[in-house]
């Protein structure tokens, strides 16, 4: 049960937004232009993997499910895929410029000042662009705001993750904007 | 030097926003709803001085003294009387309410999961509304992205607290929608 009386049965963010419409405006917006936006480098799908990792990371069940059956989605991997990635992304299928930038978004995920030039450095030498590097940490700063904001008001989550996996068709297709109102 | 070229000499997060203003547009907006919205019963003053909290915790100096300087501004504090409440405010002249706010900021600042409901309880005894509980838990989590972003970049800022202290005046003025302009 939440910590507050939200008067909908919408699980995680979706309860907050429908809650507090005032919020979930500017919200929605942000995660629109950062995860959706397609004049954007890094497509959706390695957006919603870094998104999902650091969800992972601060240990939040509705976001790391909501964007990895996003990222699988978009990437075309399934659930055990996405955990792998996010148990282990070294060792994952994935370019040396996504892992430089999941490097990042970890440092970033303990602390603003846990990011070292080093690993920004290793980002520039895999071929990322200063706007990859900005958006990475922006991406991970912003899930860290999420991720409590969900959390910290004990919202609750479904527990099948087959739920999640099952909507990130019709999420994908609609975006972040029109979330407030289902 | 910050970490990535912004082509500015702007400090803090508004080198970011003028560097990036597709992201700046939302991050203003949540800023101007969150901590200036007049239809909030948390005062102006109050909410810049949990948002300046959590970026003492997180030991973000530009964030502190930006908002620190804002919550002096509105509620007529000095930058030391600012900092005592920083270092200690259970011992500050502030409501009992106000104490189970910053205590709900403090846990949402580690982690989303470590906010209680004894804490959400105690501050519901002080006279907490659920909304005024809903916004607290937003802003310290808001300020856990604003910060990692600041930071995260290794963007630069003034060192000299009196900057900060003189600006706040035409900020409280201006809003933050503008900030990615100046």
């Amino acid at each position: 049960m939440a910590h507050i009386e939200l008067n909908n049965e919408l699980p995680g963010i979706r309860g907050l937004m429908a809650y507090r419409p005032e919020t979930a405006e500017p919200l929605n917006a942000l995660a629109e232009v950062l995860l959706r936006d397609d004049n954007n480098t890094l497509s959706r799908g390695e957006r919603e993997l870094i998104a999902t990792y650091v969800s992972y990371l601060n240990d939040c069940f509705f976001c790391q499910n909501v964007h990895g059956s996003l990222a699988g989605h978009y990437l075309n991997c399934d659930i055990q895929q996405i955990d792998n990635i996010k148990q282990n992304f070294n060792q994952a299928d994935l370019s040396d410029k996504m892992k430089a930038l999941l490097s990042i978004a970890a440092s970033v995920q303990k602390g603003g000042k846990q990011l070292t030039t080093e690993q920004v450095e290793q980002a520039r030498i895999t071929g990322a662009t200063d706007i990859e590097i900005h958006d990475t940490v922006l991406i991970a700063a912003a899930f860290c705001m999420f991720n409590r904001y969900v959390d910290g008001l004990g919202t609750w989550a479904p527990k099948d993750r087959q739920f999640y996996v099952d909507r990130a068709p019709q999420r994908a297709l609609e975006g972040y904007q029109t979330s407030v109102f289902r």
